[in-house]
């Protein structure tokens, strides 16, 4: 589990030149899910499954490493490499454990739960709260245009209506304060 | 929240030069209390509590900094500095979360419910398991004793017997090995 701690990320901490890594990602967005679960859609949200579920989600990452949202090249297989990584590394669990965390993995994959369109949600929004306080800072480094942003992030309205508006009104003041274009 | 990811601890990270940070720390522990949850000493653990109590019990650091666990001087005053940091991050918050951030840190310190036993000891395991990985990097940086690290660590056994067992083996081992004095 020490090993997420190397696994970085396309985004910066907040006014710092540090890239995050998985491991503090994961935390971020754990207390972001406990603290905006009031918003999910889905009115009994299981909240021990959700945060089970962030906790694990990117710990395939320690063997098929990061992949940035938009690179369109390395999304090409990555579902393939993350499942050989999801079986080596929870395999390495008891079987009843390494089946739960199988599980939770391919849940939030699937994103059709209540549980997992949540979760996804935190996932995809914590970013983009990082880059609008760092003044549009991983959008400007990769040439990502409001398009692709708006696109990418339309799923956090399936875990939560409210955020995504909220999301959305993000998107719309960084393209006219110039930071996204 | 982002702050959290600054605030450094005495651990380096395994065979690494990099010392940990209280977010990735965090959620290390979380995951700990994930998979090692059967071994509790309370049979029904309410895990819910348990995750929101160690996804918020650092976050006092980011105003307090974090203190070291074998420096008797940084103790002295460390709650009056930790509670007020509490009431002033927790106080970010609407009532009704601050209210509960507030339970919980103080449910965490005072170490009465078999949670807070629970999520003291993976608190306390997982440096020990660092440490040990390390071949007893901080222990030997500031001249730590065996002595100090049983009397700092019995509190494991609160929580959960099966892992202070482990836990004394390990210290055990570590003397053996000359890595622990």
């Amino acid at each position: 589990m020490d090993k997420l701690k190397h696994i970085f990320r396309k985004s910066r901490l907040i006014r710092s030149e540090r890239f995050e890594n998985d491991a503090e990602h994961t935390w971020h967005l754990a207390v972001m899910a406990m603290l905006l679960a009031e918003h999910a859609n889905e009115p009994d949200l299981n909240m021990l499954k959700v945060f089970k579920m962030l906790l694990i989600h990117d710990v395939v990452e320690i063997d098929a490493g990061d992949t940035f949202a938009y690179d369109d090249k390395g999304l090409e297989g990555k579902y393939e490499r993350e499942l050989a990584a999801a079986n080596r590394l929870f395999g390495i669990l008891p079987e009843d454990q390494r089946d739960e965390c199988m599980q939770l993995w391919e849940e939030f994959e699937a994103r059709d739960t209540g549980e997992a369109k949540f979760a996804v949600a935190v996932d995809r929004l914590q970013p983009l709260l990082i880059n609008v306080q760092n003044e549009g800072q991983s959008w400007k480094e990769h040439g990502i245009t409001s398009d692709r942003v708006l696109e990418r992030n339309r799923h956090i309205g399936e875990g939560s209506t409210a955020l995504w508006q909220y999301a959305e009104a993000l998107i719309g003041k960084a393209v006219e304060q110039g930071i996204l274009k």
